[in-house]
Formats: structure tokens, sequence, C-alpha cells
């Protein structure tokens, strides 16, 4: 099953230093080395594209989180798709697509021993493109899934707000609400990402948070006429507060991130407005998609019959350039440049 | 039924204007009337004791909350024990011992339409003295009972931390979780009243955040080597914070009250570590007593019985000098002065 991969050159983007604030980039360094071939059991796989995402900057600084800190000196951690490039391992073939968290660099070695630990399985396209599998199928997918279902709990007829509403997350959370027959407000930057949440994903509303200071405030207000029974958080900040501030009695809130607080040189903005908890009897959860591995196929299913049916879109920002455009490519997801899933490209 | 009472004064305290910051002197009005006469159905109830709660601060600020604000000119509300002074209602006797939102006044006179609003209801003085009555079997033993048993979801073996753990909520918190088989970690203000918290009610161990700036972070460090799976927060502000950096995975927060914020007069102190409820799927909820009216029984009965087997304790910090002393009376809350469930008492 193995073919001579010994003359391939893999290129990789290492963390140099832990980053102040926005990332730049002389805290990467980019190194070269051979492709390598896989010993007894393992595998070779050849980076086709990689998923970007906001928890990536925590993944940067040190100390504890709900997974260890990327080390100086390692290849950045990125899951992304691949396809397999040489196998010693009966469960993989050469051609085979796989997913798995194959890091920054354009081949990946996987050891028999680090299979699982690099989550590397076999997906099929017929259910979805690379870019979905990164996004809807992904990730970002399975984080809404379980988020909204689990925590948020959604019931017909009820409000949820969800920012970030262009985003990988954001972008399912929306639409799989609406499958459930809620009301769906989202919460984006700029018209042209309101424009679309709203005419092809089908939200209700979408507020665009750039409109000016009051935007948000007036937008819930004008949208969530009988408050917000479920608001999915992605942003943290302002948003979280003015969301606070207009919540419905027993509202749930999702913790899924805070991307507006990532690269604070400054103490993380706690939410000022946290004791609308206790007036609306509301609660605020955190969640980690990783605990809800054992029901990924759950949500993989269901959420590919949606594709298939034409009652989900996706959409994809696909950065060009390989390894050598990360550094930039992951800024867009600070900036809010981005207008999709944020996806780069390694390979054909 | 009914005794003449047309001769008797009322003296009042009533709200003259909303503070800014620490109730002052001024932002009462003091005022005499008539008791009255119950007209057909109604009801003379005269205070004996009433219940001091931070949550009175909330009433006297404008705007929507749990409950409405104190209007401007009216007898301030305060829940409190009274004895039926004269009755043209059969569901009372003139001698009855009874609980209900009395307001800050000698005499409280329902109208039988008034009697629900009120919560107007008998008390049996074998089950728990009148200051127990407004303690462990009032409105702060059924915010314990319900927010550590509903919320808090306690499991033997589990850390549980209460903030205020002297006050009238926290000490039937922590004694509540020790019953239900739990580690149980106070935080109160000064020596005596840790002592007291682990001497007198057994809990296993009671920080002291008077103790200095790290008091309550080594504390933390020191008491929940495996983190804390339940915190019950009645204060808010750094202690909080210094809560959410200790979580362990799964935590529940109950948001009872910030009394530390309560007095602001610059914004709320949001919780600048909320981001640990992502770390550690960790969750905050808010509560409001009245919710659970309708199991108000099943609590009372439960926590009679830990008093009549000595399992339970409780302390009241009873303040004499009538309606008059209540301005003052009620600051001790703020400064955290008094030491167990704060009680004014009006009449013998």
């Amino acid at each position: 099953m193995s073919s001579s991969t010994a003359t391939l050159t893999n290129h990789q983007v290492r963390l140099a230093r832990r980053p102040e604030g926005s990332p730049k980039r002389e805290d990467w360094s980019f190194t070269t080395e051979p492709a390598g071939e896989p010993a007894e059991g393992g595998v070779l796989v050849q980076t086709l594209s990689l998923s970007l995402d906001p928890a990536m900057r925590g993944w940067m600084n040190e100390g504890k989180s709900y997974i260890p800190p990327v080390e100086l000196g390692a290849v950045m951690r990125a899951g992304g798709v691949g396809r397999v490039a040489a196998s010693r391992n009966p469960a993989f073939a050469v051609g085979d697509i796989v997913y798995g968290t194959l890091g920054v660099q354009e081949y990946c070695l996987v050891a028999q021993d680090d299979i699982k630990r690099t989550g590397l399985v076999k997906i099929d396209l017929r259910a979805g493109t690379i870019g979905q599998w990164l996004n809807v199928l992904g990730m970002p997918g399975m984080t809404a899934y379980f988020g909204l279902m689990d925590i948020g709990l959604p019931k017909g007829g009820e409000t949820v707000v969800v920012s970030g509403a262009a985003g990988a997350v954001g972008q399912t959370v929306g639409q799989l609400a609406k499958i459930k027959g809620c009301r769906v407000v989202g919460i984006a930057g700029g018209a042209a990402k309101c424009d679309w949440v709203v005419k092809e994903l089908g939200f209700d509303a979408c507020i665009d948070y750039k409109a000016g200071p009051a935007a948000v405030r007036d937008g819930l207000k004008a949208h969530c006429p009988r408050g917000v029974d479920i608001y999915f958080d992605n942003v943290g900040g302002e948003i979280l507060d003015a969301v606070l501030a207009k919540l419905a009695r027993g509202a749930r809130i999702i913790i899924c991130g805070a991307i507006s607080q990532y690269n604070n040189t400054t103490p993380v903005q706690g939410p000022k407005n946290y004791l609308s908890l206790l007036v609306n009897r509301a609660r605020m959860q955190g969640m980690v998609v990783f605990d809800y591995a054992d029901r990924y196929h759950v949500a993989i299913a269901e959420m590919a019959g949606y594709l298939k049916e034409g009652r989900m879109s996706s959409r994809e920002d696909v950065v060009e350039g390989g390894v050598a455009a990360f550094p930039e490519a992951l800024l867009k997801l600070f900036t809010g440049e981005n207008f999709g899933k944020l996806v780069l490209k390694i390979a054909d």
C-alpha cells in the first residue's frame, strides 16, 4: 500500500513565540523538512485544505485551557482535510480522503500510536465537499449542532440570536434553528454579510454591528420584541452585554467563544449586565465541541441530509497560497474580514 | 373577630427619593398615621420583626427588575412576621402569627383583595422562632434550598463554595450542602464569622476575604484542591472572579445576588473570568426565590426537621429600635457588619 515519498518536501509553519495581542509574522517560523515515510502501521497524509478557526488564538497562549497550548517550536495545530499519500496501515489506502489534526504543513506523518490523537478518520466526499467537511460537517458544524441542541434546547417559536452569523459556526446555528422552527436574528459585520444571512440563509433578520454604536441595541429591540430566548455567543464583549440586556425569562446563553477578546492585551471584558441572568432566571453555559465526539456521526448524518435536500447552505472563504499564507490568512478572522468559514487551501 | 384599633398609631418609613450609591438618611421620610380598622374581609397586622435583605437595595432603584420598584412616597417594602391585631376575615383570628410583605411600618392594614399580594400566611412558632421564620424557614432559607437543590444539583463528595457564608442565605446553603454530603467552603468577612461558620455550622473551611488581597485566591487553592463544583454566589465582584478561576469541569454557579455591586455608582463589574465557563463546560444561572412558592412547604418541612433534630443551626442579628432604626440597620448589610440574618425588631 506504500508508495515512495522519500523525495517529497514538507513546508511547515511553527509557533516561534507566544503572541501579545494580534499574532505577527515574527511569531511564526517557517521550516522545510522531508515529508518522510510511514513506519509499520503509520500513514503519510498530504494536506489539501486547513480549517482556520478563532480557537487557534487560544492555543497559542501559555497556560491551562481545554487542550494544552501549542508548544514553542512545534508545528501550529490545525484541523484539515488531506489525501493519504502513503500508508502502512490497513485502515487507510493511498488516495483516501481523511480529516484530522494535520497541522499547518504540507504533509503530516502519523505514526500508528498517534492515529487516534490526530483524530484521523476517512470522510466521504459524496456527503459534502472538502469545504463543507471543514464547515457544516466539520468542527464548526458540530459546535453549532451540539451547542444549539444540547445547551440551547430550542423550542418552536422561540427567538434565537447568533453572533458571528456569517461565520463558520454562526451560519449553521441560524439555519439549524430555522429548521427547528425558531425565529432567528443574526449579528454580523457589514451590509454584505447581513444581506447574505437573510437572503441566502433565510434568517428572519440580521443586525449589522458595524452600523453605529447603538446598532445592536436598536436592532435587538426591533427584531426581538419578546426578548431573546437563546443567544449563541461567538464574540463576547459589547455584543454579549447588549444581548444580556434583552433576555427573555428563562433564556439560555451558549458561550462558544469570544473572538472580540482573544487578542486583548488588557483583561477580558466581563459581561457587566450578567445580573440579567438573575432577573430573568437565565443561564449561561460554556461548551467545548470535543465532548460530543461520540455523537458527531449523528449530527453529520442529519446535516448531510439538510445539505442534500437544499435546506441548508454553507459558505467557505477559501484563501489560496499554501502554508506561507497562513499568518496573514488567520488575521482575517479577527478583523472580521472573512466571509464564511475560513479555509486555507494547501493543495488540489 | 375584630377589636377596636381606631386609636393605634402607625409609624412608617417611606422611600423619599431614589438613592445614589449607599442609601442615606435623606432618602427616607418618616410618617405617622392611624393604624386604621379592617373593612369586611380585611386584616390589621401588628409588625413584630422585619427581614432586612440585600435585595431591598434593588427595589429602591427605578426600572424593570424581577418585581416593580418601590414607588416614591410609598412605605418601603419588607417581609416580616406580625400578629393579627384585628380581623374581619374568617381565615385569620386576632393573635394569629403571620408572615407577609408588611412593609417598614408598625401596622399593616391588608384589604381582602390584597391578602394574596401581601403573601399573608399563618406560621407555626412550634416549627421555629420568629427569627428562624425570617431566616432558615423564610425567604433566605427558601433561596438557599431551591438555589442549591434545583440549580446547584449537589452530588455527594462535590465541593461547594458559598460567599456571604455567615449571612442569611449562606449559612443555610452551607449547612444543607453538608447534610447532602458535600465538602463545603465558606467565604466570609472577618475571623469571628469564619470561626463561627466552621465551628458552629460545621463547614469544612471558611476563607476570610478581608485577610488580604490574595486571601480568596489562596484560600480556594488550599481548600478546593479538585476545584469548585458548585458556587453559590451572593456577592459578585472580585470574589466571583476568583471562584471562576477555580472551577471544576461541569461546575454550576448559582447567581443569587451581588451585594458587592448594589451600591455602585459606576457600572457593575462584570466577571472578567467568565470564559472559564467555556473551558470548564460550566454554567452560571440566576434564580429568584418567588418562582418556587408552590414548593416552599416542602422545603420548610424538611428544614424544620433539621432544626428540630439539631442538624441545622441558625443565627439572627437582631437590631432593636423599631422602624426609626431602619435606615441605619439596613446599611449593616452592605458594610458586612451584620453577623447572621439581619432582623429589625419592631415590637415584642
